[in-house]
C-alpha cells in the first residue's frame, strides 16, 4: 500500500513537472542586477516603474529575435544590448565609477553546444561589450582580451565606438562623488584592505541573459560595469567564463550577479552545470545549492539565472533580491523584482 | 563464495592503496610546461639536462619550505619563483614576448581551505608575478587585477618591481623575430583570424605547482608569459581561477598548461575538482576524463597536474609531454620529461 502511495505520488509528481515544462517552456530569462537592502529603500514608484519597463523591453527585444529564428547567442545579444543602453543599469551606459573616476567594462558570452566562448574587460570605448564578448568569440582564436588590447580589437574589427564620456551618467557620478567623500571620512580603515568583507552600496546591477533557441542550444552572457570604486584594475565574475558565464547544453547556461569575488572563488556558473551533469540535480536544487548553501556560507551575495535544456529556469539569490524576467516560447513575459 | 573473494579483493585492493599512498605522499608537485613535438626535436643533451636540474631545483625549494613546516602556499610560492626567475621557462624571465615585442605576465595562486584566492594579468613590471597574486589573495578585497593598475598594486604594497627589460631574454628575443618573419610570410592566411587553430610554436612552458602541507591545505598556483605573440591584451587560463588554476581541501589542486583557451572554456581546474566531488572519481581519473577525453576530442592541447588531499599525485596530458618533478614527505624527489 505504502509503495502504491508513494508510486502515486511519483507520478502525479512528474505528470505536474511535465505538464508545467510543456506548459511554459521558457526560451529566454534576464536578470538587471542583485539588489540591496539600500536600493530597495531608495526605489520609488516611478523608479520601480522604469525598471520594470526596462526589463521587459530587454526581454521582448530577445524574444523577436527567437520568433525570427534567431540562435540563442543573438537572442543574448539583443537583450543585454538593450540594457547596456539603458542607464539605469550597472552596465554600459550608466556603469558605476571606478575610484579614479572611470567607467572600465566586463563582458562574456557562452554557447552550450560547442562550449565556444567570449569575453572582454576593462574596456573603455566599446559601446556595446556584450557584442565585442560575442565578437572575440566570432572572430578571434581567443577567449578573453583586456584592456586596451580589447578596446583596439574592437576597434579593429569594426565595432562601434565611442567617447567614454558616452558611459558617464549624472547619476552615477553624483554616487561616485558620495563613495569618495565617505572614503575621506574612513581613511584609517580604507587603508586596512585585507579581508573580504561585502561593499556598502548596491551597485550590482549587473545584467545578464541566458537563452534558449530552437536548436536546443542554450547561450549565456553577462556585462557590468563591475564594483563602484574599483581600483587595481580589479576584474570581477562577469568576464570570467566558469564564474560569471557559463553555458552547456547538457546541463543549463547561467549568468550570475553579486560579489564577483566570491562567484570567481566558487567557479560558481560551472559549479551549477557539474551539479547537474555529475550530481544529477535539477537546475533549481544545482542554482540554490551554489547560491544558497556554499556562496552563502562564505557570505558571498547575489545571485544567478539559469536556463536548461527543458526549458526550466531558476532564479537564485541570498541577498535582498534579483530584478529579472523571463518569456516562454509563446510570448507570455514575467518580470518580477526583489523577492516577488 | 563470490561475495567472498569480492571482498577480498576488495580489502586487497584497498590494502595496496593505503600502502602505496602512505610509502609515497607527495607534499609538492610542480610543472614546467606542456612540451610540443618541436620541443622535444630541439632538445640537446645540454638543454634537457639543464630542464632537469631547473624543475630539481624548484622542487627542492618547495620541499624545504615543507620541512621548515611552512603553509602550503608557501610552498607554491617559493617553486614558482625560482621557475619565474630560471629564464627556461615561459614565467617571469624568459617569458616569450607579444606580437607588440613586450612581456607581459599572468599568474594566479589559490589555497583549498577557504578557497581564497588571488591573480594578475598583464603585469609587466612585477619581478615574480605569483607573489603579486598571492598578494591580491592575502592583502586586498580582490581576486582578480590586471594591466596597469596591477602593476600599481604591486608596486604600492612594496613587491620587487623591476624594469621590463628584465624579462627579456636574447634566445625567447630570436624567437620572437622568427616568428614575426613567419608572419609575414603568411600574411594573407594571418588576416583571416578566425576559428580556433592551434599555436604553431611550444611556448607552452607555463610553470605551476600544488602542494599540500601538514595541515592538510592544498594550494595551487601557475605563472606564465602566455602564449607568444598574443594581441590585444590576450589573456590565457593561468590567471583564470578555475581554469588554469584550483585547489579545493575536499578533492585536489590542480596547475595546467597548455592551450589556454580551451582551459577556459572546458573550466578545466574546477572541473577535475568537481568530478572527483561529485561522481567521486580518483585524481587520476578526474584528469585524465578533463585532459585525455574532453579536452583531446575539442582539440585542446595541453596537460595538467593534480595533488589531492592524500597526497596521489597525477599527471595529464594530450600532447607530446609535461616537464614536471614531485617530492614525497620524505624527500624522494623525482623529474620527468615528456612521456617519462
Amino acid at each position: 500500500m505504502k509503495t502504491l502511495i508513494l508510486c502515486s505520488l511519483a507520478v502525479w509528481l512528474g505528470a505536474q513537472a511535465a505538464a508545467s515544462s510543456a506548459e511554459a517552456k521558457v526560451v529566454l530569462v534576464i536578470h538587471g542586477g542583485a539588489a540591496s537592502e539600500k536600493e530597495k529603500m531608495k526605489l520609488t514608484a516611478e523608479s520601480e516603474k522604469r525598471y520594470r519597463e526596462g526589463l521587459e523591453r530587454a526581454v521582448r527585444a530577445g524574444y523577436a529575435v527567437f520568433k525570427k529564428g534567431g540562435s540563442s547567442l543573438d537572442m543574448v545579444e539583443a537583450s543585454i544590448k538593450l540594457m547596456e543602453d539603458d542607464p539605469d543599469f550597472n552596465a554600459g551606459r550608466g556603469a558605476v565609477f571606478t575610484s579614479a573616476g572611470k567607467n572600465e567594462l566586463d563582458a562574456s558570452i557562452m554557447e552550450g553546444r560547442h562550449l565556444k566562448a567570449g569575453a572582454v574587460a576593462s574596456v573603455t570605448i566599446v559601446k556595446n561589450p556584450i557584442s565585442a564578448a560575442r565578437a572575440v568569440l566570432e572572430k578571434s582564436k581567443h577567449v578573453l582580451l583586456v584592456s586596451e588590447g580589447a578596446n583596439s580589437f574592437a576597434k579593429g574589427i569594426g565595432l562601434e565606438t565611442v567617447d567614454p564620456s558616452y558611459f558617464h551618467t549624472e547619476e552615477r557620478w553624483k554616487e561616485h562623488e558620495e563613495l569618495l567623500e565617505e572614503e575621506k571620512r574612513q581613511k584609517p580603515r580604507a587603508n586596512n584592505d585585507k579581508g573580504f568583507s561585502v561593499p556598502s552600496r548596491g551597485e550590482w546591477s549587473t545584467v545578464g541573459a541566458v537563452a534558449l533557441d530552437a536548436t536546443g542550444t542554450i547561450a549565456a552572457g553577462t556585462s557590468t560595469g563591475g564594483m563602484a570604486e574599483k581600483r587595481w584594475g580589479r576584474v570581477g565574475d562577469s568576464p570570467i567564463i566558469g564564474a560569471g558565464t557559463y553555458a552547456d547544453n547538457e546541463a543549463c547556461g547561467v549568468s550570475a550577479t553579486g560579489h564577483g569575488e566570491y562567484f570567481i572563488r566558487y567557479a560558481a556558473a560551472h559549479d551549477i552545470v557539474a551539479l547537474m551533469k555529475y550530481k544529477g540535480l535539477s537546475v533549481e536544487a544545482a542554482a540554490d545549492e551554489v547560491v544558497n548553501k556554499k556562496l552563502k556560507a562564505a557570505s558571498g551575495s547575489g545571485g544567478v539565472i539559469a536556463l536548461d535544456r527543458k526549458g526550466r529556469v531558476t532564479a537564485a539569490f541570498n541577498c535582498e533580491g534579483l530584478f529579472r524576467a523571463h518569456v516562454t516560447e509563446t510570448g507570455k513575459v514575467t518580470v518580477k523584482l526583489f523577492r516577488e
